[in-house]
């Protein structure tokens, strides 16, 4: 019996289990990737006090700083379920069930691929899903950014800050943008919008260099470019939730306070899975922190 | 006129300066102390993915982040009064004043007096509120740490690398710190804990000689030592916002919910200043990078 059940071991749930681990609740990790979504990220620049890290590194140093309090357990495993049992959660994996009295689902979310050839390949070099993460590393530099949202058309405006030119490529007819951003996205002399067009495949040497369109542009299908944003959507890791009845908002995000409580007494949530503003490996992390309390509160009261 | 103008340096400040360099804003931070509280704490165990750094250190590594980004300025000064100028804000110091459009108060707190005979008069001469500032004067002395905090129990833990006897003295009847550092406090031969008991007088010559209790101890209600800390907690700082109608809760800190914002517009706050449910630098860090990017949101929107 686990004083607390973690399920996600990126920012949100290492720095959850580093916290619990010096409340000294008795912690168990579960993930299936170490690291989470920073991962992939190449160099991050915006965690407070590093100018420069690779993902993987800062990975590692979470994930060190958790394993650093004997109370920790980091198992790799994939959750298939999380249901109540009495006043208890049972968490079932592909090997095993384990058994906490409280929860912190950190299980964070993942971006929406457009399953295209290279996509994979280049991932990180050059393919990117988000701009404040990695635009910055593309100053006067070509991009494109693929997708039609509104946050498609946000993640255009703020390469403008570093691109000298930003295409925007979407399948359909015309971005829908809210129109301030609309507005913005049209006045802006960076960006050129490329409507009812797909990209079918992203090509490169050591970085990308070239996405291959279905339909020609100024005469060609192949568009040069030195990086690709891909802002599709994402998609919330919160089909776990739904035997225990946590509350989702309407994208699926799990509602927390600031507490990082959900709903439901003793499932807390944090990262990129709540409903959080700013989804950042930061803001995920304080959550993380935030939720590792609230469990330890919850239990103390518990015992009275 | 600077795009934000952020009144304080430590965690949630020097975070939002760099969040907002990274979003191209002029940027202005007014600080009283680069660095904030964390630079009174000796070795921080617990901001996620390091495993110990001096206060000092992290201060410098955020302070030297933040100004990596050319849009942003720190100046040392000692703000007195914020006031709205049409749509914007006046920022007042000591050394002049400041125009911005945006504010982010991330002030953090002073320390709790604790308001009895002699702590005045004693004040740096045996009354002290920062082990590390002022522990290593009392090489193989007894000195007595007055509050039943976490903060508490580590300044007392801090002090036995100097200090050949540490009382702790608390008015209620348990001392409440962390697992991790309760045992520890249980582990050292140098501290004892004296609980329901207040010090209602610090009284000496040149120099704090006697605590006055108002139970006994030992059979005296006077308790000889050579200084007394007083770790009783902290107030937020937030006298500079009454003239901007910002809302405070029943502790006097800053209301402001996840995205960081006040009940103004314009006005974001940030870190232990806010209302924050669990203080800590990571937290803080983590409100500041929000407040910065929801002061980003806000200048887009006015700009339409």
């Amino acid at each position: 019996m686990y004083d607390v059940g973690i399920i996600g071991g990126g920012p949100a749930g290492l720095s959850a289990a580093m916290y619990a681990g010096r409340l000294k609740m008795k912690t168990l990790v579960l993930t299936k990737e170490r690291g989470g979504t920073i991962i992939t990220t190449n160099d991050i620049a915006n965690w407070p006090g590093i100018k420069k890290i690779e993902g993987m590194k800062l990975a590692k140093n979470l994930e060190e700083h958790a394993l650093d309090y004997p109370d920790v357990e980091i198992k790799d495993a994939l959750v298939t379920g999380i249901k109540k049992k009495d006043d208890n959660f049972v968490i079932t994996t592909q090997s095993g069930e384990y058994e906490a009295k409280t929860i912190i689902l950190a299980a964070g979310t993942e971006v929406r691929k457009l399953g295209i050839p290279g996509e994979e390949e280049f991932s990180g070099k050059g393919v990117h899903y988000c701009a404040l993460c990695d635009g910055f590393f593309y100053k006067d530099k070509t991009i494109a950014v693929i997708g039609g949202s509104d946050s498609a058309a946000k993640e255009a405006l703020l390469l403008t800050q570093w691109a000298s030119k930003v295409y925007i490529i979407y399948r359909k007819e015309q971005v829908r943008a809210e129109p301030v951003n609309m507005d913005k996205v049209e006045k802006s002399d960076k960006i050129e919008i490329i409507n009812n067009t797909n990209v079918t495949e992203i090509k490169g040497g050591e970085h990308v260099d070239t996405l291959v369109l279905d339909k020609e542009h100024n005469g060609s299908r192949e568009l040069k470019v030195d990086g690709v944003f891909i802002e599709i959507g994402r998609v919330p890791g919160t089909v776990l939730v739904k035997e225990v009845g946590v509350k989702l908002n309407e994208k699926g995000e799990v509602i927390i306070n600031r507490k990082s409580e959900t709903n439901v007494p003793g499932f807390f949530a944090a990262g990129d899975i709540s409903d959080c503003f700013f989804k950042q490996a930061i803001v995920a992390s304080s959550e993380g922190v935030t939720a590792a309390y609230s469990a330890y509160v919850y239990l103390q009261q518990k015992k009275g």
